[in-house]
């Protein structure tokens, strides 16, 4: 018999957290990718609260299993209920009204303690990683725990001229040779440098095979699915939270291509999962726990780039499903508690809040709009190519024997990042201080390569406004060496995404984006200024006068790439507008994001995270993917022509033998009930779980119910004879209001129905009969088969 | 017979804008205040594009009646149908090509335009406004088209110390007598001012009263209105655009306690609407109309106040009740456009995007936020005293013989107005100056009575970081007059909004909030100064620092003011924060904004447009409403018990007769279709406005169709008898997937589909019988009910 509800694939259970390969215990590598989590995680994960004893007739009635999709209508009237509940309590006792606030303020409690969780860790893990990636380098001897830059701040020797040398701090060569200089000390500090990098990201892959499967990966797909309504037991629990926070230092240690911004925002949802389980509220609805993982997105965000109204729109925009304004405020709240906790850690040393401060001098001219654009052109052809490129090496290691190495992958492109990361000052550093180089202006005070320009002797220097200058021979090194940099990032980028340790791809995008950009804004720098009577710089670039900024060209670079991979539009400009705090350069980036937004989509509509979901099956319904074919309910529903008839439950002449027979031999996850097999009439729905259960807790605990008991859905059951067995009444679990569409409506109207009202389940009627279902899983399928994807690869329900 | 669907009410005729008084023509005041546009704009606004006659199989079908609620689901079902046309035959040859990417541009080009004419007149506007305010005290005589600033500022007579004094600008009794001071000079003054004002606001009043009854208002109450799917033909028209300016203009010049800042946003969303119309993708579906409404929403925010980002978040919040993220990003561009269009006009004279500028030099202290929360409480209860003292003199004035007399009351507040303001220098200017120079820091320069501090003579006069000082007697003497200034402002607000003028509330709100802010930060100060050894001051206030800045004070209870009355939070912390464009001062902003939401919450949920919109009894369905009753769609349907039986058609055994019969008997707006009486299975729902259309012209067309003809909706009509004359088959017009739900859905989740899916109405079924209807009126008379308000006073459908 075919149909009933979703399915239950037994596939489900190997379930996968999206990134490292097929495991050990795998038979095929379909679908899935990386292994179940073992104990540890799953004991210790609170996910699922099971404690509905005392609330619910039938314990566990109403809660989900592993795997399954959330009913948001059945959510949101439970909490309804409960909300009801504690209403009419509070007019009886002083004691039930302090419960009542108490409950009413829980919400506020919640984000709170997100924002200052979320922000203490985000600030230990910048000090941590600031720590370590120097480790790699050298180690400062008044202070082991100090970074280069905290060790030569409170060093008296360091001068204003060498901020970076002091005497404290040493190489490792330096240290166990006395040199710090020449050929020996070079391969010592070169064979030290890539030791500490395998070693880092040994032990991370390590931590993340061993504790938490799950902690791989920036998260964000994973989050997007949970969201939209999908239930991954262990995914936000404790111990992903502690490793994924461990591991995420030891990753962006060892100076692998990956980020920390993706994995925030995993470990600010970890966070906000955890303190759900401290108010009923929340960790008993799997809706509103979604309204408090969104506001942790925020947070998360907020605290990776010091972007609070950022971090709400990116929640907004990139992440949520269901964004009720209550949640935009309480987001905003948390985002900013997350925020000031972080500054009040300091842990950038220079009260700053955003990641990359940056502060330009000269307005932008028109006319540079042309080389913005071409950016933006630049930053979504590499989106297409980063997105397409990594989506088969990952189908690859799905694939192929490759995935079952992870830990052997992750050491040999550690030794491949690091061998040839160490010889280019730009590579060798973090990605995140070369960015902030990138985007900065040349002061008169800078010491980079990058701002060796001839000075004029004859002009004073005066702080701000210098004007264009030729650029110098360090100028033109650090081009080369950028431009080395930059095609060893794209390459390895590709490959690194997606390995089985913590990796966000923010900052790679971003530091793509800022060398190109810069090698861009330095020739149009030294155009203008050799050129100045062409045609296009005469009216706007004088000589002597300031007229391009190298940095901004980085910076629009930096948001046109992270734009072409992940398709943020509006949340992107503003975290960019926030770094810089002036509406000045919105304009810039627009144009920027808006180009590599047209380009990328004309390659393809998925950015990264989409993407994802899709190589892994995840069950998740993009808001904004719209459907657009001329198909109707009627050709979705299950059982399809030729199929066995729907199997279903009649209210008052199934047995309880029947029932059972119905659970046992098929594996849909609900039933209709109709009045009669002949009249098709259907008056509601019936969960496999909660029927289960009923049945089970009725034979244990209720006399008299045996295999012959009649079944009664209905109001009363009829007089039966006395010699009947005592039959069993489950109108309590009948879902009497089944949401229904008719056999003529537009598939293009049951997926708004499914995304907009979050349902599991939609059942397809013709003049009042029962004809069919359509499960969430057959509109993704049926979605995916119109847009010509691989249906097979939707396997959840 | 009752039922069929929303009652075409007679009342609907009589058409509101929510702001004037009952009209001569009407009969009763009940719900409806002013009156219907005549013919200019009726016969103007191309609101409703009735161009169909090509594409739909009888004309007209498909369109929506004046003052009635648009089918969300069906208009998009509308729009993917023209869009599926347009890609097929973009396929067969170039030009078809083309015109599909136009129209794939469209949206954009519809923002683009939107932005630079919006943005365009915005800065008419603000010139205009700044020269009329300076025309009631003078002229310019170099130029007379110049404001006093531009005057002196060309003047070159001007000295630095008294800027606001030149030869060329002189009051009337100046250019009148030769005297500019004296008794009889201000006297003179006094009366011109008085007789100026009048002259504004004679006009405006009338200008509305003559050519566009809807240019009243802030507009923002109608707008969510039609946001939320309601068709108020010609609110949006070309007439109300062009006559909303010009009164808007003369509305704020009068000086009358409104800002321009609401109107701003009908404005735009006017140019929004005339744009549509070039393009028949937005101008024939409503649905889509909408979407570029909301986007233009935010572009009149972002020109009102200079902050694009949060005039999107503010579309989003508070007006938009459909806002898909394509929506969002739209938006942003159109808001950008429209800010950067402004700046280009440059009507502030300073290349500042924003209303009021701030640079504040000092941090703030935790001990200051006390205070802070203090202005949140005050903000609160002004909120709700506003709003319950509004509502209660707008209702007065909708019953009472007062509202027959909109002219007249114009006339009186203004003259009130103007008499009381003269006196007091800090009421006499604009509200936006007055605004300005309250949020402003006392600099060094600054001549203001307000910065008259006594200064220690040896100190040097560093530009920033003044360190607190004694006030002077100007500062006494100013504390009293902006006492009397906030109690007349508070008073003068609440008769002056609604009044049959273009009024917005954001200014007023924001002076009361700035001088109230104002009056608390100089007190903080001054004891901060005094007392600078108690205790709460002692940690952060040493002698000779600057520790308190008033005019944070200022913005942060222009914050809390306008959060009380509107009950905006996001959008308001983030337009402020764009003012300042430092997120130091957020903080503050956001616990005065929370504070002053949740004390006015706890006198009443609604903002001041939701209290509009009751007070109009518009059919809003807010998001924001929780629906928390035990109530189910049995209890909301129609036929009630008792009622005659529901008015339905049969698929198959209906005449014309019968049809045009029950058109005629009943006002109903649609009409279930079954398979027969007996049955009650639904197939089908067709509007009462489609098959009066479709019987009307196939009458005229359609030989042989005569009253006794039978009405088919089945797919195949039976063979009939050559006797038997012509049938009419209508299953085209038949809505086959009609909104069904049970009759034991909660009400609670029949709210939620009729809110998410935008339904005009749904069908109730029990064991697929189909057993009545609920129309969205019904959902609001319900709800309301439940909420105890008066059902009544919902009027549309």
């Amino acid at each position: 018999m075919r149909s009933g509800a979703d399915i239950t694939d037994r596939r489900l259970k190997r379930a996968t957290s999206g990134c490292g390969g097929p495991d050990g215990t795998m038979e095929d590598g379909e679908g899935a990718s990386c292994a179940t989590p073992t104990t540890p995680n799953e004991e210790m994960n609170g996910a699922g609260n099971l404690m509905d004893f005392l609330d619910e007739p039938f314990p566990d009635v109403g809660t989900y299993e592993d795997f399954h999709t959330i009913d948001w209508l059945r959510e949101k009237s439970r909490d309804t209920d409960r909300h009801r509940k504690i209403t009419s309590k509070s007019k009886e006792s002083m004691w039930e009204l302090i419960k009542s606030l108490l409950d009413a303020w829980s919400g506020w409690v919640v984000m709170l303690l997100i924002g200052l969780l979320s922000g203490t860790l985000a600030g230990v893990i910048d000090l941590a990683v600031d720590w370590m990636t120097d480790l790699k380098e050298g180690v400062c001897l008044s202070a082991f725990w100090y970074s280069h830059e905290q060790c030569c701040w409170t060093s008296n020797e360091t001068t204003f001229d060498d901020r970076d040398k002091c005497p404290q701090w040493q190489t490792w060569a330096e240290l166990m040779t006395g040199h710090a200089e020449g050929g020996g000390a070079y391969v010592l500090n070169y064979f030290l440098y890539v030791l500490w990098a395998l070693l880092f990201s040994f032990l991370a892959v390590s931590l993340v095979r061993v504790f938490a499967p799950y902690a791989c990966g920036s998260g964000i797909p994973e989050i997007k699915t949970i969201l939209s309504g999908f239930i991954i037991r262990g995914y936000l629990g404790k111990w992903t939270l502690l490793i994924k926070t461990v591991t995420l230092v030891l990753a962006v240690s060892s100076g692998l291509s990956l980020g920390k911004e993706g994995p925030l925002v995993h470990v600010a949802c970890c966070c906000g999962n955890l303190f759900c389980s401290l108010f009923s509220k929340y960790s008993k609805n799997e809706g509103k726990r979604r309204e408090v993982l969104s506001a942790a997105a925020a947070a998360g965000v907020s605290v990776a780039f010091g972007a609070p109204i950022g971090g709400v729109l990116f929640s907004l925009e990139e992440v949520s499903y269901y964004f009720p304004l209550k949640t935009l405020w309480r987001s905003f709240f948390a985002a900013l508690v997350a925020a000031f906790t972080l500054r009040a850690i300091n842990p950038f040393g220079n009260s700053r809040l955003v990641l990359f401060y940056v502060e330009y001098h000269t307005p932008w001219y028109m006319a540079e709009l042309v080389p913005f654009i071409l950016l933006g052109v630049f930053g979504g052809l590499w989106g297409t190519l980063f997105i397409r490129a990594n989506i088969a090496w990952c189908r690859r290691r799905k694939t192929t024997q490759l995935g079952k190495y992870p830990v052997l992958e992750v050491i040999a492109v550690t030794a491949i990042t690091a061998v040839l990361a160490f010889p280019n000052p730009y590579t060798r550093r973090s990605t995140s201080e070369l960015i902030s180089e990138l985007f900065n202006d040349c002061g008169a005070l800078e010491s980079s390569q990058l701002c060796d320009y001839v000075n004029n002797p004859n002009m004073s220097r005066p702080v701000d406004d210098i004007p264009d200058r030729p650029a110098g021979p360090g100028v033109y090194n650090a081009l080369w060496q950028l431009a080395l940099a930059l095609v060893f990032k794209i390459v390895i980028t590709i490959f690194t995404f997606g390995m089985k340790i913590p990796s966000g791809l923010f900052i790679p995008s971003m530091a793509v984006g800022a060398i190109a950009g810069r090698i861009v804004g330095i020739a149009v720098e030294q155009m203008a200024y050799h050129h100045h009577d062409w045609i296009i710089f005469k009216n706007w670039c004088r000589p002597g006068a300031d007229c391009v900024t190298p940095g901004l060209y980085a910076m629009v670079g930096a948001a046109a790439c992270l734009g072409g991979v992940t398709r943020m539009t509006v949340s992107l400009v503003v975290i960019m507008f926030e770094l810089t705090g002036g509406l000045e350069y919105i304009v810039p980036l627009m144009a920027a994001a808006v180009t590599s937004k047209w380009v990328a989509d004309a390659f393809g509509k998925e950015g990264i995270y989409e993407s994802h979901i899709q190589l892994n099956g995840y069950p998740y319904l993009d808001v904004r993917d719209e459907f657009t074919h001329r198909t109707l309910a009627t050709d979705v529903m299950r059982p399809r022509r030729n199929d066995p008839p729907l199997a279903v439950l009649t209210q008052d002449s199934t047995t309880v033998e029947d029932a059972e027979a119905l659970i046992k031999d098929t594996d849909y996850s609900g039933f209709p009930v109709v009045v009669s097999r002949e009249s098709e009439r259907l008056i509601g729905f019936v969960q496999r779980r909660d029927l289960t259960l009923a049945i089970k807790t009725a034979r244990q605990k209720q006399d008299g119910v045996v295999s012959s008991s009649m079944v009664y859905f209905t109001e009363d059951a009829q007089q039966l004879p006395a010699s009947d067995p005592q039959p069993l009444k489950l109108r309590r679990i009948l879902n009497l209001s089944p949401f229904t569409v008719t056999d003529h409506t537009p598939m293009e109207t049951v997926v708004d129905i499914f995304r907009k009202l979050g349902l599991r389940q939609c059942l397809v009627t013709r003049s009042g009969r029962l004809l069919g279902i359509i499960t969430k899983k057959d509109v993704l399928r049926h979605m995916a088969q119109m847009m010509n994807q691989d249906p097979e690869s939707i396997m959840f329900n």
